[in-house]
């Protein structure tokens, strides 16, 4: 179900068990190649194929297009929430839902820039309701929930999602192959850094003068669709364990 | 020019002079017959068209959906940042594109609830760039740029913009009738209160146990088109304003 | 009846009904004829005349003299509250009455700075309040609340109130004419812009070098009590309907 | 001078060496027999004197009469700002002089609950002005810059200022006698508490059902003139000294 | 006991009346002879012979070593909370205690920039708390309990606590001579200003271009011992009498 | 070398490129067999170490003791900062040595529930200073660094870091085994969840009532060695690469 589409009559006859699948992206610089809503156009065809699967089984939002993306502010066109604004913006949003009486939150999360923020929210949110043990509140990078690319598709050299990268524009050569510009003279941008695995905090002109990491080059339509058929599965998977949860506690 | 589709390096090239358009709207409840979309359809139908008229004179961004309705909040289903939330989220990306270097930014307002906060914000931005006086902040709710319905079209009764109302209704039906559900069995939900002219603070369940203020039963179609064809050229014209503006101080 | 010369026990003896009306102001540049004080005298006075009249069926607080100026500062001598401050500031305001169990708490402001923050103000605490359907919480202006001062005396020109203007001046002429210095040898400064009725952020330097918006060069005392008094009825008037106001939802 | 009364090109003209002299007060419960307005009518009278033995040497706000009195809230009629909100408020009022360069803040204040807030605001300021050498920002209790009362009138009993007591009854019989209640029949609260000289958070309902601290029925009318001048003799000394001060440094 | 060394159990086995002690103190710049956590290293060992003579009377909490410092944040090394950040700090770790159930909570101040931001987080959480007339919440500079030092050996000088002085150098060179560097060649720096006993917002740098104020050339580990002894006895009275207290009320 | 003893000028004669090092940790439940100061003694022990072989090359700083502990709070004895404060805390932590101009600094973090809001922390810091491309700015939980345990030693069943778990309980059993409890009885408490891989926010008590989490009656006093052995490794493997950095840019 497409919240959008919805009356609140209509909301408030479902389920307090229906998951509510909330997904969160980003409008930002993604190299010379690819435009800057790509983060929001990728996780709303995941998101798409998930609502259309499981059709009355979920609540699906529209997409969270603004996301934590400071780090590319030095790049035109970048919109971006300031980084506390981003905590609160994902915060209440959660907060909605719960005071609307639903107890399963998914967020299906398209952008790297809010996977902390947008963690921390959730951790903010479950401690204000400690007492609820019937809320799952689940924070989920598409690209991160099972499925191993390289697995399905030999030719696909990159290992985990990097930016307007070999993954990214396959799929957007996919989805919408009008909007992705000259992305076959790319240079390669190593994504690896002096320390890790410590986690280093950057913003993205230090790592790369053109705005993508990995290597743009290597991608095909084909690999596009097999990601977002991959990670479209990986959604449907997870959701499906939202609704066949039991309804409390951890496991 | 869609901001959306387009790459940082093309942004980079734009006039600093060119207008930004930012649509804002939420994600509320409308009543029994209107969906929860409706004001992000609205702003949206409108900056789309004014877009298309304007072509490459302005950049438009994606409608940010989410807006300052927790006066809604008693209705399932209903989005909204907190207040301050809200002035945060407006404001952060008024100076996004402040640090972008563009000069002239323009909120298109399609939900009642942000007038207040989203004039806030901008009333902040300003400060904190007070020594700028090449800026153009302008906030802009669509519905109050000059056209008079009734002038248009002597069948329409409604003096100004109320919730889930002719107006809104009648746009619903022009542009996506297979969404509205039965508005003519609704009641009429006088808008005014025993203290006006004050400006009184509200819930809307004080107001409407429906969720909609005004006659939604008033509505048509044609009076939707005429609206809508209203609303864009008020935005066009403003628009075509803001692109004239000589580039400095008041007038 | 004046708080500031109550006892806390005459307080509570109070009906919860009894409307407690807030005079909000500042202290901010009035240009070069008017004291920083200008504002903060007016909606006194409005306001003492209200008491005087109303008596012992409302509670009249001191005049919250500073204000949201922040688009003053660059003139020495304004003061502003931050403007973040200042929501806080009018909600706490309205909070410290809540608690102690009244109703019905009327805003009377007097500088049009106070305007966007002060709404806001209401809106929080409301929505905070919002299972509370008991609750009259109102934001008025003091110029704004019905009169049309040019009905009245045709020789008064201005339409709507400006700053340091034709209505200020006149007020100030008839309160406190040791205070007005040159009002005659003023220029007309235009209040409108080049994108009205888009609402545009401002700071005042952008606006007039002298710091005032309008004409005080028409300036009379007469017209300044004319006004006075056309105000304070207006005040009167909507004090009575709140003191009427039956008690429980919109109407 | 009195700023409310001076317009912003005589502001602009002085010194910016001229000291600012911001009175901080308070309207909270002062017993059965005070007004609310207690604080700020005392302070208001000792600055006023102040400011009228100092003439052109200061520049004298209006008394910002809304104090820090979340612990009074108890008490009906009480208004407070939020404890953030009163340092918010005190450190923008200081930052509006620093903006117009003026070096010498002096808060004199006449509220016991904003000594704590009042200090830390003045140390935010003054780190955040960290680089400027030549800033003297002091925060001084009206009763607390020298005089010992009971030196001049053996009669007077209390030795340090405590509230609706002894001190504060006897000046408000001297300023404004009509405004005092049956201050004879009330009890005396001891102010200690059983873990001094430890400092205790404390709200004023712990300490005192009737809501004063001391023994208000030692007042007399003469003892707070006494009061009156010498707090407004040490006020004078005080002023002078900053009058005098070489300009930089701690010293 | 010391909480750091305890299970959860056995803290859930005391009695809510039991005194927790939480010791705060700074690492800031101590002039050229002192170690940055001298603060940290005093205020740790009078409590730690608290600890030891009050036994299972009290919990010890580890000493918060972060304090509120930006005053000698010119001086390399420091380390400071923000301002706001440390009021944040100390109202938290009071709450956590409270959630456990604990009503008596002293804290035992090490460090002179802490008074101010810790009284008042103090008085935001007791207000928070405002019915809960069984709370005991102290604020307690070690140095302020009652000893004077001179009357225990009048060869001790220095009448209150300044900063790196003869006292805190005398303690170090009881506690950690190691640490200790060349306290004899140091200059005598005044602590006096010349607007006292107004109290002024100040940064190190403008007092003490080495960082410390007062004589720490008469420093001698004799002194040290005879103040380290003195403020333990006078910290372990006060808990002794937190331990006596009635359990309601002021007094 | 450790910054707590040192004094100012020490550190001002410090390279910037020296690298600081901070320990972060948490006073938190750990079941019935762990002292609360686990998580710090722990990282105090492995930067301790680290701190001994490196000498000269790095600074250390205390351990900040306070974490993000809310999650834990449930169980008696946990102290936590609130989640914001958190992020304040390290933050500002990490400002008050990039004022000092050190350019490299390493969050060593010894808790899991410090991961996010420490890293997001960086991030506003990074932000903050985008135009500084020599910073080098570490988030390292020191369990995460590389050691893979049970490749050290095969009896070491657990693959990554839990809580009061085999790991840590053998550490405490080498570190300081007189404060460890009974933990042969304790029972396995399964770390999975339902919904993996995606990110579930929780609070201790829906998921284990004990308070641990995994199991802790396999540790051993030998394991314990082992691990601390290895984790000291790695963090001084790391300190190494980042006095070896090159002093600008990612790589």
């Amino acid at each position: 179900m497409k919240l959008a589409e919805m009356t609140w009559p209509q909301v408030t006859a479902l389920s307090p068990d229906v998951p509510i699948v909330i997904p969160t992206a980003a409008l930002e610089q993604h190299g010379h190649h690819l435009p800057l809503f790509t983060d929001s156009m990728l996780v709303g065809e995941v998101t798409r194929r998930a609502e259309a699967a499981l059709a009355d089984k979920i609540v699906l939002t529209p997409v969270m297009w603004l996301g934590n993306s400071a780090h590319h502010l030095d790049f035109a066109g970048t919109m971006s929430a300031g980084p506390r604004t981003y905590i609160d913006l994902v915060g209440d949003m959660v907060e909605n839902f719960l005071r609307h009486g639903f107890r399963r939150i998914v967020i299906i999360n398209g952008h790297g820039g809010n996977n902390v923020p947008g963690q921390h929210a959730l951790f903010e949110v479950r401690q204000r309701h400690r007492d609820e043990d019937d809320l799952l509140l689940l924070f989920a990078p598409y690209w991160a929930l099972g499925t191993r690319p390289n697995e399905l598709d030999a030719s696909i050299q990159q290992q985990a999602m990097q930016h307007a990268c070999e993954w990214e524009t396959s799929m957007m050569l996919a989805l919408a192959p009008h909007l992705v510009g000259d992305y076959k003279n790319t240079q390669v941008v190593d994504p690896r850094h002096a320390c890790e695995p410590a986690m280093r905090a950057w913003t993205t002109k230090d790592r790369s003068a053109a705005g993508h990491v990995g290597d743009p080059s290597a991608a095909t339509a084909v690999k596009g669709e097999t990601l977002l058929a991959a990670f479209a599965t990986d959604a449907i998977n997870l959701l499906q364990r939202v609704v066949n949860w039991s309804g409390r506690g951890w496991n």
